[in-house]
């Protein structure tokens, strides 16, 4: 293992840490606000942290192989979550130190969960700085820095991307890494703005649109207000509803769109199950709850919002759900399992993991019926890989498991059931409330340290799609010589070029 | 499909269900209950039907297919609910069909999950009729047909019974069929008697002796006292205890015991991992529950007759569960989850696909930071089929998808989140009670009659590990031409030697 690399570009990560601070600064410099000092102070800590790790690695060479790239990408998200937590503790509005870090990883992570519970008491500078977390996690730490410098040697970092934004549409726009991260930074930052100037013209304050879009954009959920986005006009938060869906849609889509492939919009199957099981979800919940609004329109206003903030897992509310009958509620936590799509800012299984799973079960049910007959399962059109079908499995398994040991580990402070598992389904699928005691209207503050720290570990694992976390968790991953040993006896080379990358 | 052999192949079962009824017969003799006269009265219609079908039923060749004997399979558990609810709603002691249904589909398939809120006011026969049908589903109806009567020509009904009881022992142990069928049911019946005659021995009053041990045998859990398993002597819920343990083992355990070889049994790691996993969770209720009790042996006995009772899906309980720390109750999720070993009488995902599933995980893992080397999934010292990893990943997703559309299904009478949840959880594992409003102090009395089929469906769907009734709700199986077409089409015979069977 190459710990000096591994050091270095930490270091390099905690200097542009510094750097996400500054637009902070500059809010508070608007508004005067004198607590602001921490901010500088917090920016001051990352840089010369940054730059003590990198004077401190002394790497004896740069090449960093899979197993560097996978630890690197889950360390940076913990990294930056501690770090980025300094300006909420040591400015005092979040006391304790756990408290501030679960804050900063949910916004990094685009959960949105807070243990806040009088927001409006925060100063400009820090709301700014807990949504724009949001805004930077919602495409990639990494692949936000990989968009503005295109990193040294040979461009091969898409290794590091594939473990943070996973998902099949990295890939397929265009063939060079660093090409495709300006471009899906070009679409995301086009998408922000207009929601920007739209909600800007809607005469929402400034301030107030420029966190919301963060939120939006990101699929966050930090509100800046007590009451979520209740208090927004009706267009508003039609607006809201509208750019949560965009962001929560594949950005391929987006790419056909610019392109002038408009045509092959629809052949985007899971854009289209995506918008399927929303107009379905809207449909349902609007007959379960309309009995107890005066006007049908308000009716779907309310579902539709609600429904498009929790299967991007955005996580905004405009209404207390937990107040929903049951069968409604339980809509909200299929969606909020079911998730985004793959290859936009939104969290959960995906949906084109669940078109996949259904299809290799209707396939074994075919086989059930005529054993001989070989069958294979196709997707948009082409044969699925083997391994791709592999990799689902082993992520859907890996995520049910790490979500039934993490309600039991939160389940210590003995809250509810409906609590602890929302809790969980909240966090690991990075939406932010959840249910009952962590309902829309509630906080986390609630948590005990140790249960606080498991929901850290969840967002962060939500976000990277839990096998890049789970690779820190792996003794392999450490062992050097147990693991080379055993590889070099299977005389297969390590150092070959798939495994092999040059930052 | 060869609709006229599904017909006379009922005809068949519809007649030997009036001969499970029989016993109970000599019970309503014995205690000369008058209201018996309506079992005679069921066995009647069960005989009349089943002769009916039979003699309407005119198959032009008595050759099926894998697609009939999936059909079969999954129609003969809701034939024997439908007629075996006769003696419930016949004698008025469960007044509503659809609950009766339950009640019956609840034994058979060994769930345990009860509408009846005072049992105590059942007559002996009735309890009796209960109780035997958790063991006559404990081995599965097909089988036991099949231990009773070696089926026709060839013996190759191994495709019915592996829809039926499927896991991997039912293979193993020795190559023919019928061989195997009779091999387990002297197992089975050697530690019925073995359970029997120490419960007696111990005091039980027979009829409870018989009755309980049904329902531990089967891994039922159908109780015929209002307080469970609570009123027994501490050496009585022991012996239950232990011998519910015994049958959630895997049956190869018991072969290599038979037959001598005792020295392998350590090496059938799904045993081991089992009995593992029972350890770990007694010792962890045990430290989370003993502040309640005065005496620790009693937190010991209470931790580990519930842990065997939910981990073996039996469903017995000596305490109210639900009241425990939230910490204990997801142990006991947890639990109905993975469920017993394959090759038990016992449901759940089961240990041994646990098992795979996280070798699965961990092998990925080291493919993240070594993605050149090959790696093979190794299980009890065999490298795993790949056909038998995709059928556990497919049975896996399968069984969520299921679970979370069933919660979604039954929520539609608006109880909690927990109620709902742990009633899909309890029936689909085929446990019995679940918590909150369906602990083990409720019935499932409260539902009303649509979430009833909902758990009707989960409950035979769990006991046959979902597929083989889905298999029903594919158009494929049914649409004829359609798949032969296809199947033409692609140069496949479709009545090769491993598609084909006799009866």
């Amino acid at each position: 293992m190459n710990y000096a690399m591994i050091f270095r570009t930490m270091g390099w990560m905690l200097m542009f840490e510094a750097g996400f601070m500054a637009p902070s600064a500059l809010v508070a410099a608007i508004y005067r606000e004198k607590s602001a000092v921490w901010l500088l102070v917090s920016m001051a800590v990352c840089l010369l942290a940054g730059l003590l790790l990198k004077v401190v690695s002394r790497p004896k060479h740069h090449r960093i192989y899979a197993r560097e790239g996978a630890v690197i990408c889950a360390m940076v998200w913990f990294l930056y979550s501690f770090f980025g937590a300094l300006p909420f503790r040591l400015s005092g509005y979040i006391p304790d130190m756990i408290d501030a870090v679960f804050e900063t990883a949910s916004g990094f992570t685009t959960t949105g969960a807070s243990v806040v519970a009088n927001i409006e008491a925060l100063p400009h500078w820090l709301l700014f700085w807990r949504s724009f977390t949001h805004w930077v996690g919602g495409m990639g730490i990494l692949v936000f820095v990989m968009a503005i410098i295109p990193l040294a040697s040979g461009g091969s970092t898409m290794y590091l991307m594939k473990a943070e934004s996973p998902g099949p549409s990295v890939k397929k726009m265009v063939p060079k890494t660093s090409q495709t991260a300006s471009l899906l930074y070009k679409m995301y930052i086009v998408l922000t703005v207009l929601q920007l100037v739209i909600l800007i013209l809607s005469r929402m304050p400034v301030f107030d649109a420029f966190c919301i879009t963060f939120g939006t954009a990101g699929t966050g959920g930090f509100s800046i207000l007590n009451s979520g986005c209740a208090s927004y006009t009706i267009f508003q938060q039609v607006v809201i509803t509208v750019f949560m869906i965009l962001f929560g849609t594949n950005f391929s889509v987006f790419y056909l769109v610019m392109t002038g492939h408009i045509k092959e919009v629809p052949k985007v199957s899971e854009a289209m199950s995506y918008y399927g099981i929303i107009a379905a979800a809207i449909v349902m919940i609007t007959v379960n709850i309309h009995g107890d609004y005066t006007n049908i329109g308000l009716a779907i206003k309310d579902a539709a919002f609600q429904v498009g903030s929790i299967i991007t897992t955005t996580g905004f509310s405009t209404t207390d759900f937990n107040l929903w009958p049951a069968f409604s509620k339980w809509i909200l936590i299929l969606l909020m399992f079911i998730g985004a799509c793959a290859g936009s800012t939104g969290g959960g299984i995906k949906v084109s993991r669940v078109q996949v799973v259904v299809k290799a079960i209707f396939k074994e049910l075919d086989s059930a019926i005529h054993p001989n007959d070989v069958r294979k399962i196709r997707y948009d059109g082409k044969v699925l890989d083997h391994a791709v079908l592999r990799g689902i499995n082993v992520f859907i398994t890996a995520y049910f498991i790490v979500f039934g040991i993490s309600v039991l580990l939160i389940s210590v402070d003995n809250f509810g059931l409906e609590t602890n598992f929302s809790a969980v389904a909240a966090t690991l699928n990075n939406i932010g409330p959840g249910l009952a005691d962590v309902g829309p209207t509630s906080t986390f503050a609630g948590y005990g340290p140790f249960a606080i720290c498991v929901l850290i570990f969840d967002m962060i694992a939500g976000r990277l799609e839990i096998l890049p976390v789970l690779v820190l968790l792996n003794p392999h991953t450490w062992g050097e010589g147990h693991v080379l040993r055993r590889v070099r006896s299977r005389k297969v080379r390590d150092t070959s070029d798939d495994d092999l990358m040059m930052i």
